[in-house]
């Protein structure tokens, strides 16, 4: 029998990709299929491959991913919304399948339900492949959130949507009310620029997007940031910049950096929130002076992931967004799945936003 | 002419206070004069008096405080409520005076506002001199926020009001819903025992009280909590006693300790929240691990001081509860006004949750 998928499995840290054909599952209850139009390689896909966090293997990774749904299970599937999902449908979904009934989505952390199954993460086990973004199908479990693509956004700029843009949704609704409220993004890659837009959306006052790349400030400009910081300035010069504006109220961290987390916390104003997401690889411990948060009354957020809503959210800022700003500059290049090898050397040298992945 | 009033002046640290015959103020606009009827040691005043924390000088200290209103600006004046005010009333109030129009105010964080008038800190100025509590009277400034005690409550109960119990009330504010919640406090003194009680009244299921001082542990089970935890023991002891009752939720640390307080992130669910109230002297910073805060998705919320919402709900708190706790017994002893120097000895010593003075 031909085998109608291929995936690329990643089998060994920056080892070649095993392109292994792959059967097509049988569908229950809760599922679908999809063929996949478009992946980008997400930072974290990089942290895995090179080895800057732990993963098991044999995987295929990719979740930054959009597809058109070929098969559904028999007796039908709605989207998030609870309408009806039909077959062409072009489709985001959340990076994990949960129990929506479980303790922790009634907590309102979702993407920490144990069993939780994780796209572009899961151990393969026996035929189970078809979990991740590298490949031509993947198969979405029952408990997933299906989400349409809305019509005139294209499959190239919706990749990051499920995991950039939802994440930094979830750091948006973290930080509350951004209306009249300065907000500093750290780090303006991808979750950095995509945190001034969404900041912008949300009515922030002001977006200041700090960054060690002087091209990646003047980019952020593009995307919402009111203006750029470069990062190598004293925490006096940058108060200077800041406070003449009105200070900072939230700080956006995207980069994990001990010393720029630490860096934001001193910058920000009395009453001001901090939200972290992008520590999510090994790094120093950060050092704080708990007076000055207790005498500032500051709070520090971390996040990991996102709830459906958040993604939710994010498909109607990109819908709102897209002809105002350029999306699909962001993902600068792209290469054939059979090219993954090639398209994971790019991404990890050359300091693009992303790197995209096309079925042919 | 006689003066009327005494105030005992801190003049430099560890020395005598100076006791200091005064003018009773003339009122102006939304001024009020109370009759000091009880006021209580907190532990800043002791940070303050024997150099933990800077301070100025001269000032009168002493601002958990109660009294009775002798005299009224001539156009009147009303409570937090609205509810008019008469000579007569038993009273607290909130420990600084603001501007409620102001932009700290707007923010929900009035504490913070510029100016700041601030019972029991201010540096004397001139004729000044009646804004603390260790005096006979104490002249309250127009933008004080002022709660008449409700019947059946003692002045030396209430007079931790408007410090350890309405930080608490914030502390409280800032941890959302407690119900179905798992709560740890740190540290069980005035401001741990506090906790426990209020953290039970805002319906947390499970309270538990850390401290290194077994009594102290023990007298918080009189307060609400459920259980006390031995801070000698290892994290991994601790743990396992919370997480056999669902883990913790919440982590309220009263003590500024840095080790307490890393080791309360440590013991925090996925998805907890700590607020840090105790941390108001100097300390080495706190090491966290960022990584850990992001995949688990915690919050760190720094209070300091309290909204006038919080000491209106404090107040709530201690009327509905004060049959229940033996709240009065928590201030062990009490010396008259004349022998303040005694009465600071004896606090800084003993190592009781309070010390009392009375104005004879």
């Amino acid at each position: 029998m031909k085998k109608e998928a291929l995936a690329m499995i990643f089998t060994e840290l920056e080892k070649p990709f095993s392109a292994t054909p792959v059967n097509l599952p049988n569908l229950t209850s809760g599922e679908a299929l999809v063929e996949i139009t478009y992946t980008t390689i997400c930072t974290s896909d990089l942290h895995t491959f090179y080895g800057r966090r732990a993963a098991h293997t044999p995987s295929v990774l990719g979740h930054e991913v959009i597809g058109r749904i070929t098969r559904i299970a028999e007796e039908g599937l709605t989207d998030f919304y609870g309408d009806k999902l039909k077959i062409g449908d072009l489709v985001t979904w959340s990076v994990y399948a949960h129990d929506h009934t479980g303790m922790m989505a009634a907590k309102g952390i979702p993407q920490k339900s144990e069993p939780l199954f994780k796209y572009g993460h899961e151990q393969i086990k026996q035929n189970d492949v078809l979990s991740g973004g590298f490949a031509t199908h993947c198969h979405l479990r029952k408990g997933t959130d299906i989400f349409k693509i809305p019509s005139g956004i294209s499959s190239k700029e919706a990749a990051p949507l499920n995991c950039t843009h939802a994440t930094i949704a979830g750091a948006i609704r973290l930080a509350g009310s951004l209306t009249d409220k300065n907000v500093l993004v750290i780090g303006a890659g991808m979750l950095g620029i995509s945190a001034c837009a969404m900041s912008k959306f949300a009515g922030a006052k002001h977006v200041f997007a700090m960054d060690r790349t002087i091209q990646r400030i003047e980019n952020s400009t593009r995307f919402g940031a009111d203006r750029g910081i470069d990062a190598n300035l004293s925490l006096e010069e940058i108060l200077s910049i800041t406070q003449s504006l009105g200070g900072i109220d939230i700080v956006i961290d995207t980069t994990g950096s001990a010393s720029a987390m630490e860096k934001g916390l001193n910058i920000l104003n009395i009453g001001g929130i901090a939200i972290w997401v992008g520590a999510v690889y090994s790094e120093r411990n950060i050092s704080i002076n708990a007076e000055s948060v207790v005498r500032r009354i500051l709070t520090i957020k971390g996040l990991h992931n996102y709830s459906p809503e958040d993604l939710a959210f994010a498909i109607n800022f990109l819908e709102s967004t897209h002809l105002l700003y350029p999306f699909e500059s962001l993902v600068e290049t792209d290469f054939c799945l059979a090219k993954l090898d090639d398209a994971f050397k790019s991404a990890n040298k050359s300091g693009k936003y992303r790197v995209g992945i096309t079925p042919n």
